[in-house]
């Protein structure tokens, strides 16, 4: 969304690909307390606010997905999910990352079911029960801290010896008497017609029951780049590779920012920074072209 | 500020040292419409937001200017114009830009005499009078606009053949009818005691006089780095050369950020985003040592 402001104030033709803006963000209630100039804010409000500037802007929306993107001679095609064609001359992918699967038993069965990717979507129908996070990441710890205003008691689960969030998480989660379980690899995911329990290993490979009433998954983002293949390299986190003064690929003029690139921290302001950065180095690009 | 916040919310026992908040931006009046989040915001209310939002974490802070950074083993020492000492196991240099002068004649002499670096501080001064301004990349160009409200006639003045400004910044100025002047050399300003007049050199390499009640040089900004010596290495602009993925300099522990350094662009959002990276990576760096 940063980009696209700043590509279109330098009066580019710019075609904005997608079908919802803000991704990860716009799902979370929880407070976002960490863009400058905005003291707490919610995710969602956070993204109102961008995309009201963004659509400020002179600026074309498409509300499609891209399946494929190809290059031929000095021209990127775009291919969408509603069979559109487009043209460009520069490419900038902003597609960031969906939330990463644990792959274990149970999990694909009670999608829905129990099993939630998002608190802030499904944590309203989990009131009162017993609930689980998986994942001792910030991700995970403010999952759980979100969970104690409805869960009875939250859970959380570490596969690791060491949970990774943020201090300040940490101790907000003692403050509210989340029980974090370390060296817990969950192994199973058990219910008929919704989640009744979880197993997960123990330290020394004992495997343990606990009884929960919901499973919020929490390990972390997968970059979204099922569409680019090729004309990009991609790093051993499957992120795409960029020249971090420039935000350009191995591809002349196809540029990547904010979460899907190998960047090394994810936050809103810093994909936000490289957004802009992005949108000037194409600008840069197209004018030598011309 | 960005990465004050950030690096308090890391639980790092911070100290800031500064004089004052936001450096140019704090000064402008004239509106930002590139911050994401704010359609449209004066420097001083963005700079503001800033200030309360960096206030409400723990953090530390010294009005005060730095004049020395050495480094004795592991530990940096922070010699400060009040004469006190500091001692921190990271730095982070975030000082910014000051603005660079023309070095004609007359200019150091007319100094608050019609000769001026801040349309903000300085521009109702000139309510009725004909002004100049110099330089013609977006801050020139912002600083003729926002002129265009108090002065009778705004020129500009650009020594290249080319203006440098964003299209959508040209076009205002087209609108506004401030008058560009490109292949215009300043070579003198006159005036007893006030602005009467500045000489400039054409292409032909002709002297032409333009009667001028005031003076506005924007000609960009020169790095702050007087207090650091030996400890970075510097490009041929004088910036602070880091390592783009976190932000730090040549030597283990000292870090930079934002406009100070050898970054491509120069913007609000991206220097907050480098500003996070860069406490993102203090908090790496400082663990790593524990």
């Amino acid at each position: 969304m940063t980009a696209g402001i700043y590509a279109s104030r330098q009066k580019l033709n710019v075609l904005m690909v997608t079908k919802s803006f803000g991704g990860q963000m716009a799902e979370k209630a929880v407070s976002i307390e960490n863009y400058p100039g905005f003291q707490e804010i919610s995710g969602k409000e956070l993204i109102a606010n961008f995309e009201k500037h963004l659509r400020k802007q002179e600026i074309n929306i498409e509300n499609d997905s891209v399946v494929e993107i190809k290059k031929e001679k000095e021209i990127f095609l775009i291919l969408t999910e509603g069979r559109k064609q487009f043209q460009a001359r520069a490419v900038l992918i902003t597609s960031g990352t969906d939330p990463r699967r644990l792959e274990v038993l149970g999990e694909k069965e009670l999608i829905g079911k129990g099993v939630s990717y998002c608190v802030t979507c499904d944590g309203p129908l989990f009131k009162g029960k017993d609930i689980a996070v998986i994942g001792g990441g910030n991700a995970g710890f403010e999952a759980a801290i979100f969970m104690t205003g409805y869960a009875k008691k939250v859970y959380l689960l570490e596969a690791g010896s060491d949970v990774k969030a943020d201090l300040i998480n940490q101790e907000k989660a003692r403050d509210l008497r989340i029980e974090v379980i370390i060296n817990a690899k969950l192994k199973e995911i058990q219910g008929d017609n919704f989640v009744e329990s979880l197993s997960y290993q123990d330290k020394e490979g004992t495997i343990k029951k606990l009884k929960a009433g919901g499973v919020f998954i929490e390990i972390g983002y997968m970059p979204a780049t099922s569409f680019i293949k090729g004309l990009v390299d991609f790093n051993e986190k499957d992120e795409i590779i960029v020249d971090p003064r420039t935000n350009e690929t191995k591809t002349p003029g196809l540029f990547a920012a904010g979460d899907v690139t190998d960047i090394r921290y994810k936050q809103i302001v810093i994909a936000a920074g490289d957004g802009a950065k992005a949108a000037l180095a194409i600008y840069g690009f197209l004018s030598k072209q011309k």
